[in-house]
Protein backbone atom coordinates (compact mmCIF):
# COMPACT_ATOMS: atom_id res chain seq x y z
CA UNK A 1 0.00 0.00 0.00
CA UNK A 2 1.34 3.64 -0.82
CA UNK A 3 1.80 6.22 1.71
CA UNK A 4 1.31 10.00 1.56
CA UNK A 5 4.10 12.35 1.36
CA UNK A 6 3.84 13.30 5.08
CA UNK A 7 3.99 9.57 6.78
CA UNK A 8 6.89 8.59 4.44
CA UNK A 9 8.56 11.75 5.02
CA UNK A 10 7.94 10.89 9.12
CA UNK A 11 9.03 7.22 8.50
CA UNK A 12 12.41 7.98 6.72
CA UNK A 13 13.33 11.46 8.48
CA UNK A 14 11.67 11.91 11.52
CA UNK A 15 11.88 7.58 12.62
CA UNK A 16 15.13 6.79 10.40
CA UNK A 17 13.28 3.84 8.93
CA UNK A 18 14.29 2.54 5.38
CA UNK A 19 13.02 -0.06 2.87
CA UNK A 20 13.36 -3.90 4.97
CA UNK A 21 12.34 -2.77 8.12
CA UNK A 22 9.28 -3.69 10.13
CA UNK A 23 6.76 -1.52 11.51
CA UNK A 24 3.37 -1.81 13.42
CA UNK A 25 0.59 0.97 11.85
CA UNK A 26 -3.44 1.25 12.19
CA UNK A 27 -5.86 2.86 10.64
CA UNK A 28 -8.55 2.86 13.35
CA UNK A 29 -11.08 0.30 12.03
CA UNK A 30 -8.98 -3.24 11.72
CA UNK A 31 -7.28 -3.52 14.27
CA UNK A 32 -2.81 -3.27 14.07
CA UNK A 33 -0.69 -4.90 11.57
CA UNK A 34 3.09 -5.63 11.25
CA UNK A 35 3.97 -3.90 7.93
CA UNK A 36 7.42 -4.04 6.51
CA UNK A 37 8.78 -0.93 4.53
CA UNK A 38 9.35 -1.27 0.92
CA UNK A 39 10.17 1.90 -0.22
CA UNK A 40 10.72 5.18 2.13
CA UNK A 41 11.52 8.36 0.96
CA UNK A 42 10.99 11.85 1.58
CA UNK A 43 8.25 12.18 -1.03
CA UNK A 44 6.67 9.09 -0.58
CA UNK A 45 6.95 4.93 -0.14
CA UNK A 46 4.82 1.96 0.57
CA UNK A 47 4.29 -0.85 2.75
CA UNK A 48 3.80 -4.58 2.40
CA UNK A 49 1.16 -5.52 5.11
CA UNK A 50 2.18 -8.83 6.67
CA UNK A 51 -0.37 -10.03 9.63
CA UNK A 52 -2.95 -8.59 11.87
CA UNK A 53 -0.84 -8.22 15.14
CA UNK A 54 -3.83 -6.58 17.53
CA UNK A 55 -7.74 -6.78 16.95
CA UNK A 56 -9.46 -3.90 16.46
CA UNK A 57 -9.77 -2.41 20.12
CA UNK A 58 -12.43 -0.04 20.38
CA UNK A 59 -13.90 2.08 23.01
CA UNK A 60 -17.10 2.33 24.97
CA UNK A 61 -19.58 4.81 23.65
CA UNK A 62 -18.71 7.68 25.63
CA UNK A 63 -18.14 11.97 24.65
CA UNK A 64 -15.83 14.10 26.29
CA UNK A 65 -16.97 17.59 25.84
CA UNK A 66 -14.93 20.22 27.18
CA UNK A 67 -14.71 24.40 27.03
CA UNK A 68 -11.04 24.99 25.17
CA UNK A 69 -8.67 25.95 27.57
CA UNK A 70 -5.64 27.56 27.63
CA UNK A 71 -3.13 26.01 24.50
CA UNK A 72 -1.15 23.29 26.21
CA UNK A 73 -3.94 22.38 28.35
CA UNK A 74 -6.33 21.95 25.82
CA UNK A 75 -4.06 19.58 24.03
CA UNK A 76 -3.58 17.89 27.10
CA UNK A 77 -7.08 17.06 27.69
CA UNK A 78 -7.54 16.06 23.76
CA UNK A 79 -4.30 13.92 24.64
CA UNK A 80 -5.50 12.42 27.96
CA UNK A 81 -9.44 11.46 26.47
CA UNK A 82 -7.70 9.53 23.33
CA UNK A 83 -6.23 7.37 26.17
CA UNK A 84 -8.41 7.42 28.79
CA UNK A 85 -10.95 5.71 25.67
CA UNK A 86 -13.07 8.74 24.94
CA UNK A 87 -14.83 8.09 21.45
CA UNK A 88 -15.53 11.34 20.57
CA UNK A 89 -14.20 15.19 21.63
CA UNK A 90 -16.14 17.81 21.64
CA UNK A 91 -14.88 21.20 22.28
CA UNK A 92 -17.68 23.77 23.21
CA UNK A 93 -17.85 27.37 23.32
CA UNK A 94 -19.58 27.98 26.86
CA UNK A 95 -20.46 31.57 28.16
CA UNK A 96 -17.26 32.03 29.82
CA UNK A 97 -15.40 30.21 27.59
CA UNK A 98 -12.48 32.46 26.04
CA UNK A 99 -11.23 30.91 22.56
CA UNK A 100 -13.00 31.74 19.70
CA UNK A 101 -11.80 28.62 17.80
CA UNK A 102 -9.79 25.79 17.95
CA UNK A 103 -7.18 24.36 15.33
CA UNK A 104 -8.93 21.20 15.15
CA UNK A 105 -6.62 19.24 12.81
CA UNK A 106 -3.69 19.88 15.94
CA UNK A 107 -5.77 18.46 18.38
CA UNK A 108 -6.90 15.67 15.73
CA UNK A 109 -2.98 14.97 15.28
CA UNK A 110 -2.54 14.92 19.23
CA UNK A 111 -5.61 12.11 19.63
CA UNK A 112 -3.46 10.33 16.45
CA UNK A 113 -0.40 10.49 18.22
CA UNK A 114 -1.80 9.51 22.34
CA UNK A 115 -2.92 6.15 20.26
CA UNK A 116 0.22 5.60 18.44
CA UNK A 117 2.12 6.53 21.94
CA UNK A 118 -0.13 4.17 24.01
CA UNK A 119 -0.42 0.68 21.35
CA UNK A 120 -4.23 1.99 20.30
CA UNK A 121 -6.41 1.07 17.59
CA UNK A 122 -9.01 3.47 17.73
CA UNK A 123 -8.20 7.30 17.64
CA UNK A 124 -11.33 9.34 18.88
CA UNK A 125 -12.73 12.15 16.45
CA UNK A 126 -12.47 15.47 17.64
CA UNK A 127 -15.13 18.00 16.45
CA UNK A 128 -14.30 21.50 15.60
CA UNK A 129 -15.42 23.89 18.44
CA UNK A 130 -19.69 24.51 18.54
CA UNK A 131 -21.37 26.40 20.95
CA UNK A 132 -22.66 24.52 23.72
CA UNK A 133 -26.11 25.82 23.73
CA UNK A 134 -26.85 24.56 20.05
CA UNK A 135 -25.23 21.40 21.02
CA UNK A 136 -27.95 20.70 23.57
CA UNK A 137 -30.67 21.99 21.22
CA UNK A 138 -30.27 18.94 19.07
CA UNK A 139 -29.93 16.64 21.71
CA UNK A 140 -30.44 12.92 21.75
CA UNK A 141 -32.29 12.22 24.98
CA UNK A 142 -31.11 8.55 24.66
CA UNK A 143 -27.15 9.60 25.71
CA UNK A 144 -27.03 10.98 29.03
CA UNK A 145 -24.48 13.86 30.07
CA UNK A 146 -22.46 13.01 33.23
CA UNK A 147 -22.03 17.13 34.04
CA UNK A 148 -18.65 17.60 36.23
CA UNK A 149 -19.85 20.81 37.96
CA UNK A 150 -17.29 22.67 39.86
CA UNK A 151 -19.59 24.94 41.99
CA UNK A 152 -20.61 21.92 44.05
CA UNK A 153 -17.55 21.24 46.21
CA UNK A 154 -18.16 18.18 48.22
CA UNK A 155 -17.94 14.53 47.94
CA UNK A 156 -18.18 13.03 44.33
CA UNK A 157 -21.45 10.83 43.89
CA UNK A 158 -21.28 7.73 43.49
CA UNK A 159 -21.43 6.49 39.63
CA UNK A 160 -22.48 2.91 40.55
CA UNK A 161 -26.22 3.40 40.69
CA UNK A 162 -25.92 5.05 37.02
CA UNK A 163 -26.85 3.05 33.84
CA UNK A 164 -24.17 2.16 30.98
CA UNK A 165 -25.07 3.17 27.82
CA UNK A 166 -24.39 6.22 25.70
CA UNK A 167 -22.81 8.93 27.41
CA UNK A 168 -21.12 12.59 27.43
CA UNK A 169 -18.91 13.90 30.14
CA UNK A 170 -18.94 17.76 30.09
CA UNK A 171 -16.40 19.83 32.24
CA UNK A 172 -16.63 23.19 32.33
CA UNK A 173 -14.42 26.20 31.45
CA UNK A 174 -11.86 27.87 33.98
CA UNK A 175 -14.87 30.24 36.01
CA UNK A 176 -17.25 27.43 35.66
CA UNK A 177 -20.66 28.21 33.20
CA UNK A 178 -23.02 31.15 33.87
CA UNK A 179 -26.55 30.91 35.87
CA UNK A 180 -28.41 30.47 32.48
CA UNK A 181 -26.10 27.68 31.31
CA UNK A 182 -26.15 26.15 34.68
CA UNK A 183 -30.26 26.30 34.71
CA UNK A 184 -30.51 25.06 31.70
CA UNK A 185 -28.14 21.99 32.62
CA UNK A 186 -30.23 21.18 35.85
CA UNK A 187 -33.66 21.14 34.19
CA UNK A 188 -32.17 18.80 31.34
CA UNK A 189 -33.63 15.30 32.49
CA UNK A 190 -30.87 13.51 30.69
CA UNK A 191 -28.34 15.54 32.87
CA UNK A 192 -26.41 14.07 36.12
CA UNK A 193 -24.48 16.73 38.21
CA UNK A 194 -21.71 15.46 40.31
CA UNK A 195 -18.74 16.78 42.46
CA UNK A 196 -15.06 15.92 42.32
CA UNK A 197 -14.26 16.52 45.68
CA UNK A 198 -13.97 19.15 47.89
CA UNK A 199 -10.70 20.66 46.05
CA UNK A 200 -10.99 23.18 43.00
CA UNK A 201 -9.66 21.27 40.18
CA UNK A 202 -8.64 22.44 36.78
CA UNK A 203 -10.64 21.86 33.95
CA UNK A 204 -7.32 19.26 32.46
CA UNK A 205 -7.94 17.45 36.19
CA UNK A 206 -11.32 17.39 35.74
CA UNK A 207 -11.64 15.76 32.56
CA UNK A 208 -9.17 12.59 33.84
CA UNK A 209 -10.86 12.63 36.78
CA UNK A 210 -14.40 12.32 35.60
CA UNK A 211 -12.74 9.82 32.88
CA UNK A 212 -11.59 7.61 35.26
CA UNK A 213 -14.66 7.46 37.25
CA UNK A 214 -16.50 6.73 34.20
CA UNK A 215 -14.56 4.58 32.73
CA UNK A 216 -14.60 2.12 36.27
CA UNK A 217 -18.36 2.53 36.72
CA UNK A 218 -19.67 2.45 33.65
CA UNK A 219 -17.08 1.63 30.57
CA UNK A 220 -14.72 -0.99 30.07
CA UNK A 221 -12.66 -1.02 33.49
CA UNK A 222 -15.20 -2.25 34.98
CA UNK A 223 -14.95 -5.95 36.49
CA UNK A 224 -18.53 -7.55 34.09
CA UNK A 225 -19.01 -10.67 35.83
CA UNK A 226 -19.08 -12.31 32.27
CA UNK A 227 -15.62 -11.78 31.54
CA UNK A 228 -14.79 -13.07 35.36
CA UNK A 229 -16.16 -16.00 34.65
CA UNK A 230 -14.72 -16.63 31.34
CA UNK A 231 -11.20 -16.43 32.78
CA UNK B 1 4.33 40.33 59.12
CA UNK B 2 7.11 40.68 57.19
CA UNK B 3 7.86 39.19 53.12
CA UNK B 4 10.44 37.66 52.08
CA UNK B 5 12.54 39.28 49.23
CA UNK B 6 10.93 36.89 46.33
CA UNK B 7 7.64 36.94 47.87
CA UNK B 8 7.79 41.03 48.08
CA UNK B 9 9.19 40.51 44.07
CA UNK B 10 6.24 38.70 42.99
CA UNK B 11 4.11 40.52 44.70
CA UNK B 12 4.94 43.87 43.38
CA UNK B 13 6.87 42.88 40.49
CA UNK B 14 4.97 40.33 38.87
CA UNK B 15 1.24 40.49 40.21
CA UNK B 16 1.43 44.60 40.59
CA UNK B 17 0.18 44.76 43.95
CA UNK B 18 1.25 47.88 46.02
CA UNK B 19 0.32 49.18 49.55
CA UNK B 20 -3.23 49.54 50.42
CA UNK B 21 -4.36 46.09 48.15
CA UNK B 22 -5.89 43.36 49.68
CA UNK B 23 -4.60 39.27 49.12
CA UNK B 24 -5.19 36.01 50.15
CA UNK B 25 -2.34 33.85 52.29
CA UNK B 26 -1.75 30.86 53.41
CA UNK B 27 0.74 29.08 55.03
CA UNK B 28 -0.13 25.28 54.61
CA UNK B 29 -1.51 24.74 58.03
CA UNK B 30 -3.54 28.14 59.56
CA UNK B 31 -6.19 28.13 56.74
CA UNK B 32 -6.30 30.89 54.05
CA UNK B 33 -6.26 34.39 55.41
CA UNK B 34 -7.31 37.72 54.06
CA UNK B 35 -4.48 40.26 54.38
CA UNK B 36 -3.99 43.72 53.39
CA UNK B 37 -0.37 44.92 51.82
CA UNK B 38 1.66 47.16 54.28
CA UNK B 39 4.79 47.95 52.31
CA UNK B 40 5.62 45.89 48.47
CA UNK B 41 8.50 46.69 46.72
CA UNK B 42 11.66 44.87 45.23
CA UNK B 43 13.39 44.24 48.05
CA UNK B 44 10.82 43.68 50.95
CA UNK B 45 7.46 43.92 52.06
CA UNK B 46 4.91 43.53 54.91
CA UNK B 47 1.30 42.38 54.97
CA UNK B 48 -1.42 42.84 58.02
CA UNK B 49 -3.12 39.64 58.58
CA UNK B 50 -6.92 40.94 58.69
CA UNK B 51 -9.26 37.83 59.33
CA UNK B 52 -9.09 34.08 58.33
CA UNK B 53 -11.20 33.59 55.21
CA UNK B 54 -11.33 29.58 55.07
CA UNK B 55 -10.16 27.19 57.76
CA UNK B 56 -7.33 24.45 56.88
CA UNK B 57 -8.72 21.75 54.71
CA UNK B 58 -6.05 18.67 55.10
CA UNK B 59 -6.31 16.11 52.49
CA UNK B 60 -6.81 12.08 53.48
CA UNK B 61 -3.43 10.20 54.45
CA UNK B 62 -2.20 9.54 50.54
CA UNK B 63 1.11 9.47 50.01
CA UNK B 64 1.91 9.57 45.83
CA UNK B 65 4.95 7.47 44.30
CA UNK B 66 6.24 8.04 40.86
CA UNK B 67 9.17 7.14 38.79
CA UNK B 68 10.07 10.76 37.41
CA UNK B 69 9.58 11.09 33.46
CA UNK B 70 10.29 13.47 31.15
CA UNK B 71 10.15 17.48 32.80
CA UNK B 72 6.82 18.55 31.18
CA UNK B 73 5.47 15.66 32.27
CA UNK B 74 6.96 14.83 35.81
CA UNK B 75 5.85 19.05 36.63
CA UNK B 76 2.65 17.88 35.72
CA UNK B 77 2.46 15.00 38.01
CA UNK B 78 3.15 17.07 40.89
CA UNK B 79 0.64 19.80 39.83
CA UNK B 80 -2.19 17.32 39.62
CA UNK B 81 -0.71 15.35 42.76
CA UNK B 82 -1.65 18.60 44.82
CA UNK B 83 -4.42 19.40 43.40
CA UNK B 84 -6.30 15.63 43.41
CA UNK B 85 -5.29 16.10 47.24
CA UNK B 86 -2.03 13.73 47.70
CA UNK B 87 -0.44 14.95 50.87
CA UNK B 88 3.20 13.51 50.46
CA UNK B 89 4.72 13.23 46.94
CA UNK B 90 7.83 10.94 46.58
CA UNK B 91 9.50 10.91 43.46
CA UNK B 92 11.03 7.07 43.25
CA UNK B 93 14.12 6.03 40.82
CA UNK B 94 13.09 2.38 39.74
CA UNK B 95 15.39 0.14 37.50
CA UNK B 96 14.19 1.53 34.36
CA UNK B 97 13.63 5.11 35.59
CA UNK B 98 15.32 7.01 33.45
CA UNK B 99 16.69 10.13 35.78
CA UNK B 100 19.48 10.41 38.02
CA UNK B 101 18.17 13.36 39.83
CA UNK B 102 15.54 15.98 40.21
CA UNK B 103 15.05 19.49 40.95
CA UNK B 104 13.31 18.87 43.96
CA UNK B 105 13.07 22.72 45.01
CA UNK B 106 11.46 22.92 41.43
CA UNK B 107 9.02 20.42 42.09
CA UNK B 108 8.10 22.32 45.49
CA UNK B 109 7.36 25.47 44.09
CA UNK B 110 4.89 23.83 41.45
CA UNK B 111 2.91 21.92 44.27
CA UNK B 112 2.69 25.35 45.70
CA UNK B 113 1.54 27.12 42.71
CA UNK B 114 -1.43 23.87 42.22
CA UNK B 115 -2.65 24.95 45.57
CA UNK B 116 -2.51 28.67 44.76
CA UNK B 117 -4.37 28.27 41.79
CA UNK B 118 -6.94 25.98 42.68
CA UNK B 119 -7.53 27.47 46.37
CA UNK B 120 -6.27 25.21 48.64
CA UNK B 121 -5.43 25.61 52.10
CA UNK B 122 -2.79 22.61 52.29
CA UNK B 123 1.04 21.84 49.97
CA UNK B 124 2.11 17.98 49.50
CA UNK B 125 5.63 18.06 50.31
CA UNK B 126 7.73 16.81 47.88
CA UNK B 127 10.54 14.64 48.43
CA UNK B 128 13.53 14.37 47.01
CA UNK B 129 14.46 11.12 44.57
CA UNK B 130 14.96 8.46 46.23
CA UNK B 131 15.29 4.49 45.55
CA UNK B 132 12.29 2.80 45.15
CA UNK B 133 14.29 -0.25 46.88
CA UNK B 134 15.33 1.41 49.94
CA UNK B 135 12.07 2.89 50.36
CA UNK B 136 10.50 -0.80 50.81
CA UNK B 137 13.11 -1.81 52.94
CA UNK B 138 12.15 0.49 55.61
CA UNK B 139 8.37 0.96 54.28
CA UNK B 140 5.66 0.94 57.80
CA UNK B 141 3.27 -2.06 56.68
CA UNK B 142 0.17 0.07 58.20
CA UNK B 143 0.53 2.24 55.51
CA UNK B 144 -0.98 -0.07 52.43
CA UNK B 145 0.53 0.02 48.77
CA UNK B 146 -2.02 0.68 45.75
CA UNK B 147 0.14 -0.81 42.84
CA UNK B 148 -1.10 0.53 39.27
CA UNK B 149 0.81 -2.56 37.56
CA UNK B 150 0.33 -1.32 33.93
CA UNK B 151 1.53 -5.10 32.91
CA UNK B 152 -1.75 -6.21 33.82
CA UNK B 153 -4.06 -4.34 31.05
CA UNK B 154 -7.72 -5.62 31.67
CA UNK B 155 -10.43 -4.36 34.14
CA UNK B 156 -9.66 -2.08 36.81
CA UNK B 157 -9.86 -3.88 40.52
CA UNK B 158 -12.77 -2.67 42.09
CA UNK B 159 -11.34 -0.81 44.99
CA UNK B 160 -14.85 -1.12 46.68
CA UNK B 161 -13.23 -3.22 49.42
CA UNK B 162 -10.50 -1.72 50.51
CA UNK B 163 -10.15 -0.12 53.76
CA UNK B 164 -9.58 3.31 53.99
CA UNK B 165 -6.27 4.53 56.21
CA UNK B 166 -2.64 5.70 55.20
CA UNK B 167 -2.01 4.15 51.76
CA UNK B 168 0.40 5.19 49.22
CA UNK B 169 0.02 5.36 45.24
CA UNK B 170 2.84 3.32 43.06
CA UNK B 171 2.76 4.55 39.40
CA UNK B 172 5.70 3.06 37.67
CA UNK B 173 7.81 4.42 34.82
CA UNK B 174 7.40 4.32 31.07
CA UNK B 175 8.61 1.04 30.33
CA UNK B 176 7.11 -0.61 33.53
CA UNK B 177 9.14 -1.99 37.02
CA UNK B 178 11.74 -5.10 35.81
CA UNK B 179 11.21 -8.86 36.55
CA UNK B 180 12.82 -8.40 39.93
CA UNK B 181 10.65 -5.15 41.35
CA UNK B 182 7.61 -6.57 40.00
CA UNK B 183 8.77 -9.32 42.19
CA UNK B 184 9.25 -8.16 45.44
CA UNK B 185 5.99 -6.02 45.23
CA UNK B 186 3.58 -9.15 44.47
CA UNK B 187 5.15 -10.97 47.94
CA UNK B 188 4.22 -7.61 49.97
CA UNK B 189 1.73 -8.38 51.83
CA UNK B 190 0.87 -4.60 52.23
CA UNK B 191 0.78 -4.08 48.36
CA UNK B 192 -2.43 -4.20 46.34
CA UNK B 193 -2.17 -4.36 42.60
CA UNK B 194 -4.68 -2.89 39.93
CA UNK B 195 -5.14 -2.99 36.33
CA UNK B 196 -6.62 0.58 34.75
CA UNK B 197 -7.86 -0.26 32.10
CA UNK B 198 -7.53 -2.40 29.00
CA UNK B 199 -5.53 0.73 27.66
CA UNK B 200 -2.02 1.63 27.90
CA UNK B 201 -1.93 4.84 29.91
CA UNK B 202 1.00 7.32 30.08
CA UNK B 203 2.30 7.70 33.44
CA UNK B 204 0.65 11.16 33.93
CA UNK B 205 -2.39 9.70 33.14
CA UNK B 206 -2.48 7.14 35.24
CA UNK B 207 -1.56 8.78 38.35
CA UNK B 208 -4.43 11.36 37.59
CA UNK B 209 -6.45 8.19 37.20
CA UNK B 210 -5.57 6.26 40.61
CA UNK B 211 -6.00 9.25 42.24
CA UNK B 212 -9.72 9.80 40.97
CA UNK B 213 -10.61 6.31 42.05
CA UNK B 214 -8.59 6.12 45.31
CA UNK B 215 -10.70 9.00 46.19
CA UNK B 216 -13.35 8.49 45.69
CA UNK B 217 -13.74 4.70 46.76
CA UNK B 218 -11.21 5.61 49.99
CA UNK B 219 -10.80 9.22 50.46
CA UNK B 220 -12.49 12.90 50.88
CA UNK B 221 -14.62 12.25 47.31
CA UNK B 222 -16.66 9.35 49.20
CA UNK B 223 -20.18 10.26 49.98
CA UNK B 224 -19.93 9.44 53.80
CA UNK B 225 -22.84 8.36 55.74
CA UNK B 226 -22.30 10.80 58.95
CA UNK B 227 -21.70 13.74 56.37
CA UNK B 228 -25.05 12.95 54.73
CA UNK B 229 -27.02 12.74 57.75
CA UNK B 230 -25.86 16.45 59.20
CA UNK B 231 -26.68 17.33 55.98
Amino acid sequence: MPLEAGQAHYLSGVMRQKAGDQITVFNGRDGAWLAQITEAGKRGGSLDLIRQSAPQQDPPDLWLMFAPIKKARTDFIVEKAAEMGAARILPVQTDFTNSERIRQDRLQAHAVEAAEQCGGTFVPAVEDLQALSRLLDGWDAERRILWADEAIAGPAQTLSGLMPGPWAILIGPEGGFSEPERRRLSALPFVTRIALGPRILRADTAAVAALALWQANLGDWRKVKQDESDI
